[in-house]
């Protein structure tokens, strides 16, 4: 053992220094102590100014906590949710505190950030009520306490010393709190001026980042949700750290309510819910059935030259299968239960995914390496229990059905599977016009300094991520990576588009697993004549078929691109007169599979013009005297008024052109 | 009141008369006293010959049963299931009657008769077994006491006398049947010559007319099923009324082997059953998937042709859509079990059919007389629980996928609609082959006798079933009509098929419902402006694609037509010199939408062509070094040898052309 190490050789006293990786895996020296804020500087001054939280070793924390030890770091911006959530939670509190100065005596319950915004649960005293009247004062008051940029100081505190405290100030749902669900020693408060409140956190550091409030909405809501207790008041905001962001958010949110789905599926007869089938269970009407085959159709053609073969497998699964693939032990609980047979004492569960199926397909006989990649698709319909006030259209559902496919391949195949996967997935987005600008991309990666949280040796996932990188660098994408956001099973790509409002919306992803293949022992015969375990990916373009068309609902505003949308052209006759000469035009464009049909309500035809331009019908076509006596048509296109008047084959032709072009890059 | 009632005017005494109604619906008056036998003789002497069994309002009984009252009767010759039935039960008696003269002491259990002849579970004393060595014997033995011609007469007994008599005949298992099972009242024994058994019939009348009589197998069987019991041996045994028949059904059967679909579904590699996915649960395979979406994608192409509306709708309901379709009242108990959720008390079923979701599709919003007939089409996949022991290939599995459609339409649209499934049908039908000759159709009405037993108006009824018999005319289709088969909400049509070797497969069936319309109170708004209750017809003419898959291997041996064939052609280099050719070739035929794959093994061509012709592949083209030089292909066409050369893209349009040809009839 040298002495060096035990016996210093001057007396300089060195200050500790902390190890900070960066989430794309630089490794930093910083003193004991540093804060994420100062990080942010050490970087550039505009970072500084637009970091609002950070996230020390995968927990979201505030940027003035002195970090003493080594650790993976995260700097959010009010961009990233992790950022979001903490401006608003103290937005959150800011209403609290607003609220406290203009209603003494108010009690507060809840008060956390949502989706979009914050929200908090109130009572005022003596039955007296807030109002939407209210609002302009209490954004006014927020916005002057903003103003003074208050630190928001956190404290630990003690339970009996917490209790007391909130007892003073006469919080009675804060007492009770405290007093029914909170541990001695792990209880924290955050103050900002006057204001104090039982919290968790993390928040942003001040109150002076908050440029913007507005308050949406008000509501009821039971103290804890309990119908047998005490009705509060919920009031629903929203907070930029700039007013141009507020009115941005408020056109978009004017826009999304014309574009809602729900609202558009409903109008075109796309799809339905019915109470007696079952909340969350989408019923695919006609034309959404016709609709959702046409995507099923194009992903099936692109498939197949990328050599997937299609399967079909049952909708239940006995209950071994989902313990050999780990499903029961983790979400069986909180799952769909169990079918009984009514002999043999059967059990089985309604799939919530294909893997395990698919798993058993290969499993099915021996295989060699000669047939791998064996890419294994199905448009599998799965189950997954979700809390009914959870439900939303088609975008939170309890049944869909998935784009699903899962490769089995060589370890060694694993990027050319990925490039393969990518063009797919690029070919969908370029189809529905999802330009490359708006489509992120993001690789999540193992967290280096936590590596037992994930299954599969560091070989293999050294080769796996090393893989998706150099995939993504083969195709010249831009790619966010992110450590410690992979699975346990393996790292995954994830793509978000941006909509036509800005609306961003998780769609394909490709994902490695190393799991699946382990506890299905699953097996093919190398060229070397041993066994070798293959890797499984799974991956779907889509998402979901359910996930995708709503969507696409919201990003066209229901204006299906030509080839897709269920009814091409409306036939409008401008009298009972021309009736058999529409129907003639109808034979005809069935003949050459375009799409029409007639509007043969007597109504005048200005009428008809206008509510078929309501109905997001590409194309209507005027037909009355003259069009049929010179066997043509007057056609309109949507939103751009009259386009001419042509023979009627002519125009067939025109429209199956469009088609056809629109198709040929897919 | 008339005194002539009363007061009778001769003393001639009259006996007295009964109305007997034949299938047909015509009506003939007979003593009373009548036997089936009789009223057979009264129709023809051959038609006596035949007949072996007669069902006397709907239940079958034997033909020198005395009927005393007014009856609906059908005569069953041995051709009819209920007259097999009969036959075999008699011939199962005359195997018992053999066994108890070879082998004093030996121990009836149960002897049923079953789908294809019957079988008798029995003992041998001191641990004797019988072999397939004693068959022979055994057969003789049965020969020789049916050319007896004993007569086989029935017996009511009181349950104390029968317990005695099976006593004192040493017979412990009857005794215990009789002990726990039977009730005083309802017992009767049936006895031949010089055996007698317990049994409820019915039977022949004697036992000369079984000519023919092969025992098939032999295997263990616990008494009652239960494995803590004794174990007896079962012996399973056919028999005809004519030695060719026997001798036909024995070639059939070895021809069936060679095509039985479980077989050549395992070896062309079209579906699977995995233990851990469960029994009865079928997977498709690629190959089998391609299959299937081929057919599904004719259907949907004549379908639209039709005015079908295709939807897709959730493979579970609530339990409450099944107390309105009435199916939870009737089947709940015996199919799988509802679908608890975790939380919040809901509870789902499997859906057994998709007729409920449909009529929730109808309901969703107000419906004019316009819209209709509404003709709402799915391939549905529902589950029905069957006993594992009762499962069977494809033909009899626990989840299918129907071709199903209802048709919500006016009363006066029926016979159209009608006319119309019944083109579909045989346009489907012609596409395989299936030639008029070898389909049968039966038309199912009311029992007349027994209205009761049917919902819906007496108006209702006759319109329905007017509007089939309308239908078959006009089709110029020969139907048989049967009295008392409709199902209780409505009357049907049936199909049934006689594959390549000779075999009955019952597929499409068109049913009218009174019962749903009624029960989810659907309505329409008729031209009076009033509300109408819709008829409704389901209907399907694959059956399922399961079954219908199944009875295609079976009636093709697998090799199927052209259009439909999974691999159309199989490339065979005959070197690896030759693989790039090959390639070349596979990679042409994919654009040009034909189906192919290169043999690449490092095999001897001619050995490749042995493989390939037990393949079921249509086409297999040979590849050396002239074609290569040439480029073209030396084709082989399945069973036809050698055909000759041609340039590759002259035999990839003649596989196309082809196929066109093949399908545009459909």
């Amino acid at each position: 053992m040298k002495s060096t190490i035990f016996a210093p050789r001057n007396i300089v006293i060195k200050k500790k220094m902390v190890k900070i990786t960066f989430p794309d895996g630089s490794v930093r020296e910083y003193e004991s102590g540093i804060t994420g804020y100062e990080i942010a500087q050490s970087i550039s001054t505009r970072l500084a100014q637009d970091v609002v939280a950070c996230g020390v070793n995968g927990e979201t924390t505030e940027l003035n906590r002195p970090i003493n030890a080594d650790a993976s770091i995260k700097l959010y911006k009010f961009d990233d949710e992790e950022g979001k959530h903490a401006f608003w939670h103290t937005s959150a509190h800011l209403l609290a505190e607003a609220l406290q100065e203009l209603y003494p005596g108010i009690q507060f319950g809840f008060g956390p950030a949502v989706e979009n915004g914050f929200f908090y649960d109130v009572l005022l005293p003596d039955g007296k009520q807030i109002g939407e009247g209210d609002f302009k004062t209490i954004e006014d008051k927020m916005l002057e306490l903003a103003r003074k940029d208050e630190a928001v100081v956190r404290k630990e505190v003690g339970k009996a010393d917490c209790l007391a405290q909130f007892k003073a100030a006469g919080q009675a749902y804060k007492c009770e709190h405290i007093e029914q669900d909170l541990e001695d020693g792990s209880i924290t408060t955050y103050t900002q001026g006057n204001f104090t409140d039982l919290c968790k956190g993390p928040h942003i550091v001040s109150t002076g980042i908050i440029k913007a409030v507005k308050l949406m909405s008000i509501a009821g809501a039971f103290w804890r949700g309990d119908a047998t207790k005490d009705q509060m008041q919920r009031l629903y905001g929203i907070s930029y750290p700039k007013k141009k962001m507020l009115d941005e958010y408020l056109v978009m949110l004017e826009e999304a309510k014309k574009r809602d789905h729900r609202k558009i599926g409903k109008e075109m007869e796309l799809f339905m819910f019915s109470e007696r089938v079952g909340k969350g269970l989408p019923i695919w009407l006609p034309k959404g059935t016709d609709l959702r085959l046409r995507l099923q159709e194009m992903l099936r053609k692109i498939q197949k030259q990328y050599g997937y073969q299609e399967v079909i497998t049952p909708n239940i699964g006995g209950k071994n299968l989902y313990q050999t693939s780990g499903h029961w032990d983790h979400y069986g609980k909180d799952s769909f239960q169990p079918i009984q047979t009514p002999e043999e004492g059967e059990e089985y569960l309604l799939k919530p995914m294909n893997c395990p199926h698919h798993c058993e397909i290969f499993a099915n006989r021996p295989r060699s390496y000669k047939e791998l990649p064996f890419r294994c698709a199905e448009f599998g319909t799965v189950y997954r229990y979700e809390q009914s006030g959870e439900l939303h259209g088609l975008t939170r559902v309890r049944c869909f059905t998935q784009d699903d496919a899962h490769i089995f391949c060589r370890p060694d195949q694993v990027k050319k599977e990925f490039i393969n996967v990518m063009d797919i997935i690029q070919r969908v987005f370029k189809t529905f016009n999802f330009s490359e600008e708006n489509v992120e991309v993001q690789i999540s990666l193992r967290d280096p300094n936590n590596k037992t949280k994930y299954i599969g040796s560091d070989e293999d996932w050294h080769v796996a991520e090393q893989a998706i990188i150099d995939a993504c660098a083969e195709k010249g994408m831009k790619a966010r990576q992110e450590l410690g956001e992979a699975a346990f099973y393996g790292p995954k790509l994830d793509f978000m588009v941006k909509d036509a409002i800005g609306r961003r919306w998780q769609l394909g992803t490709i994902q490695v697993d190393y799991q699946l293949p382990q506890r299905f022992q699953l097996e093919y015969v190398g060229e070397d004549g041993q066994k070798h375990r293959p890797v499984m990916i799974h991956r779907a373009p889509f998402g979901s078929m359910e996930r995708f068309v709503a969507v696409l609902i919201e990003h066209t505003a229901g204006h299906f691109p030509l080839w897709l949308t269920p009814d091409q052209v409306a036939i409008l006759p401008v009298s009972e007169k021309y009736q058999a000469y529409a129907e003639q035009l109808k034979a005809y464009f069935d003949t050459q599979d375009v799409r029409s049909f007639i509007d043969d309500r007597s109504e005048k035809i200005g009428r008809k013009i206008r509510d078929t331009e309501l109905k997001h019908i590409p194309y209507m076509l005027i037909v009355g005297e003259k069009e049929q006596e010179e066997g043509t048509v007057s056609f309109r296109q949507r939103g751009g008024g009259e386009q001419g008047t042509m023979k009627y084959e002519d125009f067939s032709k025109k429209i199956v052109e469009e088609v056809r072009k629109m198709t040929e890059k897919c």
